[in-house]
C-alpha cells in the first residue's frame, strides 16, 4: 500500500526528484539526473515496444559509457535482466557466457561489433541488437538491429513494474579456476546493498558524502561496478563516466572534473601511479579510492599516500554484490597515530552494517589474535542465490546456510579482519599454511619491486613450496637479502622464505586486472 | 535461502557479532552487546515460557531504561508487538490505547505500577505483568505477576523467528487533535529506517560514525525513540540510556560519558540549555543534536550555537517512524560561509535516502522559489500502512499512493524544504495563509523572549487573525516595534502583525513536549 518497494524504478525515480539537477558526465558532456531519468523511461518503453520482455536477458557488451549507465537501469526497470558482458573474455567464453545466461538480446556499442558480425552463425538465439551508432551504420547480421538513439526518443509504450524479489542483474565470476560461473542479484538486493555501502563509507578515512565527485574504475561489466552506478546515483552525487580505460586520459578527467573519490582494483592504481603525468593530476585532488579485487599491497598504498591518495582496502566477491567489508576506522583504531591507522587500511576491514561475518576453523570462530586461521563466511541480504544452473556448486558455496568465501583470514584484536589467502591459492608446507598475501605484501615493500606474486610448486618433500614471481629491477641477491632481514625482525618465518625468486617483465593478468595465479602456476609445471 | 531477512533479530544478532565488546550504557552500569543479546535472547525465551505468543502485543510503561532497550528486542524478535505506552497521557487514555491495541501482557517498572493497581478493574484483558522489581515487591493485582529479572535467566524454551513483514512495534500519535491514533512498523520498515538513518546522517554537519556516543533524549514511549535504539546499535554506537529526564542528571551523565550525540524536542533543548550547569557540561563535549518534532527556532539554535553546540533540524512525523528529511549540507551549500550554512540546520531538511518527497499545490509540485506552499506528500519502505482500527483515517492518510503529512511547506531553489505551518495549525486571514512557524521563528530571536507559539483566533472580518503567546520578559510596546522593524526589513508582511500578544508564564506542552497550540487556542474562545 505505501507503493514504495525496493526496486530500481524507486531507486531512480526518487534519485531525480531528490537531485533533478544534479550531473551525469561522460566525454566531456552531461546529462541531469532528470534527462537522465527520462531517456532511462523512454528506453525502458522502447525496449517493450521492440518486443523485449519480463525476464528476457539482455546481454550489454561495452566499455564505461552513458549508454552502459542507462542499460544498467531501462533493462531491469522492465522486468528484463541486465548480463554484463566481460568484454576481456576471449571470444569462446563470451558465447560461452551468452548462451548459458540464456540472453536474447544484446546492446552494443558499434565498435564491438567486429565480435557480432564475426559470430554471426553461432548467435541465432539472439531476437535482437541494440547498436549505439551515431552514423547508424549497417552491419552484416541476420538478426533485427535497432539504434540506441532512437530508442531514447519519446515513446508511448507501457510496461509493469517489475517487483523487489525479481532478479535485475547477472553476469559470471572471471574464473580463475574452470569455466566462468554464474551469479544473479534481485533489485531489491542491490538496493539494500547500495544503501549499505553508503552507511559504511560515510566512515573515516573514505567520509563518502554526497558531495563527492565519483568515477569508479571498476569495469562496468565487473560485480556491476561493485554496485557504484547504484549507490551513488541513490546518494545524489555527481558521476563522472570513464569510458574506455586510457590512463592519460583518466588523469585528465579526474583533474578537470575534480574527482574526489574513485575505486578501483590494485593493477589499476598501480598503472595511474606509474604514468608521468600522476603527480600533477594527483596534487591538491584529495582522492579517496576504494581497493578491491585483490590485496592492497603496503608498497602500493604507501606510493598512493606519497601522492596525496587516501586509499582504503574493501573486500567482496562476485558473489557478494560484491561488498562485504571495508579499511574503515572503528572505535578501537580511530584515536591512534596516522601511522598506526594506516595499517588498518590495509587490512580487509570490519563488516559493513547488515553483514554478519564470521572466520571458522573446524566449526568455531578463530580467536582475535592475528594468528588462527579461518575460513571467512557471510551472510547478508544481498549475497547470489547461487551459481547459474549448476546445482552442485551451489551446494559448495551455501552450506549450513552460510556463504563460503573460500577467503583465508585471521581477525586482530581490534576486530579487523586480515584475508591471508584464497583457499585454492594457499601454499602447504610440511602440514603447515605459508601465506601468500602477506608474503606478498612484505615483498612489495622491497625498493625495486613493482609487482610480485607467491604461488605453489609441488614438492616431493614437503608437499608444496613457495615460488615468487617478481617485476622489478633488484637482484635475486638482494631479495634474499630482505627476506632473511623479514626473518630476522620476526615478520615471517624461515621456512616461508620462497625457494625460487622468478623475473618476469610482465604478470599475466585476469579479465579483471588482477594477477592470474593460475597462469604462474602453470608455468612451474 | 541467503537466509537473512530484514528482522529485529538479524539486526541485532549481527550487531552482536560485529560490536560484540561494545557498550549500552545505564545507569553507570554498561552491558556489552554481547551481554545485551544474550540476556535479549533469555527475555524472548522466557516471554514465551510465561505463554507470550506471536501477534501477542505487549505493553512496556517505563522511562528510557534498559529493560525499555531490552523490550525494543526481546518483544518483536519472538513476532510479537511492542506497544510503547505514552506515559504523559492521563490514564483514561492509556488505557483507551491500550484497549485498542489489544494489549494482553504488561511490561512495567514497579514506580508505574500505582497506575495499574488503582485501575486493575479495567484491566481485565491483561493476561500478565512483568514488572520490574529488584525487590520483588507484592502488588494486589488479580492477574499473573513475573519479575523482570527472572525473565532474563537461562532458558531453553524455543520460539520461531518472525517473518520481515511481520508487526513488530506499535504506538499511537499525541493526538494533538482529537483521540490519539494508532501506527505500527514491520521488522523491515524499522530496518530500513535504521539503515537511511545512518547514511544521511554520516554526512555534514552531524558526520555521525561508528565513534560516536549517543544519549537519545527523545522518549523510548514516542515514535520508538525515533529508531534510535536500533539505528545506534545496528551501527554499532555506545549507547547510553539516559532513565527519567532529570536535567542535573542528564547534564552530569553527558559530561561524564562523553555523549557526542543526542536528538531531542526543542523544549528538551531549552531546558537543558537553561541550566545553571549547562555551560559547563557541554564545553568541550563537540555536542551534536537532531533536533526534531517541532521547528527549531533560530534563538533556539543560536543559544545552542554559543555552548558549542551543533544543532541539526530533522523532520518526520509518528506515521514515518519518523525520519523523512535532515538538515543536513548538500553540495549546493556545503561550499557556503559558516554563517550561510547555518540557515539551512534551521529548514526542514533534504530527504533521506529512499524518501521521495513531494511539496504539492493543487496536484501540481510547487516552484523552488522559497515561496509557494504547498503540503508534503511522501513515499518511503518505512511508512505506516494506516492507522488502527480506522479506515477512514487511513483513507485520508494514504490518497492516490502517496502518504498526506499535513504540513505545509516551501521549497527554496537549493532544494531544502521549509515547514510553514501545520495544516490545522494554520492561520488564513483575508484567503491567506500566514504561516505562524515562519513568525515565531522571527519573533524567537528578540531579545527577552523565551518562548513563542502564534495561532489563529477567528476574525468576523479576515476569517482568522494571528495572536502570539509570548513566554518572555519584555513589554507589548517593545514586541510591535521589534515587528515594525521585521515589516521594514522585508522580512514579514505587515498583516502577518499579530494582532495580540498575549503574556504567559508557561507554556502548555503535550505529552511529547511540544507547545500545544490546541489548548492556546481554547483560550482564545
Amino acid at each position: 500500500m505505501n507503493g514504495f518497494d525496493l526496486t530500481i524504478n524507486n531507486l531512480l525515480e526518487t534519485a531525480a526528484r531528490d537531485n533533478g539537477d544534479q550531473k551525469i558526465v561522460y566525454m566531456g558532456k552531461s546529462v541531469t539526473y532528470n534527462e537522465f531519468y527520462k531517456n532511462a523511461l523512454n528506453l525502458s518503453r522502447n525496449l517493450i515496444r521492440i518486443g523485449v520482455r519480463k525476464n528476457d536477458v539482455v546481454a550489454v557488451i561495452d566499455y564505461d559509457s552513458l549508454m552502459y549507465m542507462y542499460a544498467y537501469y531501462s533493462i531491469p526497470m522492465i522486468g528484463s535482466i541486465l548480463h554484463t558482458v566481460n568484454i576481456r573474455y576471449p571470444p569462446e567464453i563470451i558465447f560461452y557466457t551468452m548462451q548459458r545466461a540464456d540472453d536474447s538480446y544484446i546492446m552494443i556499442d558499434e565498435s564491438f561489433m567486429g565480435l557480432i558480425v564475426k559470430n554471426r552463425d553461432y548467435l541465432n538465439f539472439i531476437k535482437g541488437i541494440i547498436v549505439n551508432s551515431a552514423g547508424h551504420r549497417h552491419f552484416d547480421v541476420n538478426i533485427p538491429v535497432y539504434y540506441f538513439d532512437d530508442l531514447l526518443k519519446d515513446s508511448d509504450a507501457k510496461f509493469e513494474e517489475p517487483d523487489e524479489n525479481d532478479t535485475a542483474t547477472l553476469f559470471f565470476t572471471s574464473g580463475t579456476t574452470g569455466l566462468p560461473k554464474g551469479v544473479s542479484f534481485t533489485h531489491r538486493q542491490l538496493v539494500l546493498h547500495s544503501i549499505a555501502s553508503i552507511a559504511a563509507l560515510s566512515n573515516e578515512p573514505i567520509k563518502y558524502n554526497i558531495n563527492d565527485v565519483i568515477m569508479p574504475l571498476v569495469p562496468m561489466f565487473h560485480v556491476h561496478a561493485w554496485g557504484i552506478p547504484y549507490t551513488s546515483i541513490m546518494n545524489g552525487l555527481k558521476y563522472v563516466l570513464p569510458g574506455k580505460y586510457d590512463v592519460p586520459r583518466i588523469l585528465e578527467t579526474m583533474a578537470t572534473e575534480r574527482i574526489s573519490m574513485s575505486a578501483m582494483v590494485p593493477t589499476i592504481l598501480y598503472m595511474l601511479l606509474s604514468d608521468k603525468n600522476a603527480k600533477q593530476a594527483f596534487q591538491n585532488l584529495n582522492l579517496k579510492v576504494i581497493i578491491g579485487g585483490a590485496a592492497l599491497s603496503r608498497g602500493l598504498a604507501e606510493r598512493a599516500r606519497a601522492y596525496g591518495i587516501d586509499v582504503v582496502s574493501g573486500y567482496g566477491m562476485s558473489e557478494t554484490a560484491p561488498i562485504l567489508t571495508l579499511g574503515v576506522y572503528n572505535r578501537k583504531v580511530i584515536n591512534k597515530s596516522d601511522e598506526e591507522k594506516f595499517e588498518f587500511r590495509l587490512k580487509t576491514g570490519i563488516p559493513i552494517p547488515m553483514v554478519s561475518l564470521r572466520v571458522v576453523n573446524n566449526n568455531r570462530d578463530v580467536e582475535n589474535n592475528g594468528k588462527e586461521i579461518g575460513e571467512i563466511i557471510v551472510r547478508a541480504p544481498w549475497l547470489t542465490k547461487g551459481y547459474i544452473k549448476d546445482e552442485e556448486k551451489t551446494r559448495e558455496l551455501w552450506k549450513d546456510g552460510w556463504l563460503h568465501t573460500g577467503d583465508l583470514a585471521v581477525v586482530d584484536e581490534y576486530g579487523y579482519v586480515k584475508i591471508v589467502d584464497r583457499e585454492k591459492d594457499a601454499i602447504k608446507s610440511g602440514g603447515e599454511f605459508i601465506p601468500s598475501l602477506i608474503l606478498e605484501d612484505l615483498i612489495s615493500t622491497i625498493s625495486g619491486v613493482n609487482e610480485v606474486a607467491v604461488v605453489a610448486k609441488s614438492d616431493d618433500k614437503w608437499g608444496e613450496r613457495p615460488v615468487a614471481f617478481i617485476n622489478g629491477n633488484l637482484s635475486v641477491e638482494e631479495l634474499k637479502l630482505k627476506m632473511m632481514e623479514f626473518v630476522d625482525t620476526g615478520r615471517i618465518a624461515k621456512f616461508w622464505i620462497p625457494d625460487d625468486f622468478i623475473f618476469v617483465n610482465e604478470m599475466p593478468k585476469t579479465s579483471t586486472g588482477k594477477i592470474d595465479k593460475k597462469v604462474l602456476r602453470e608455468k612451474l609445471r
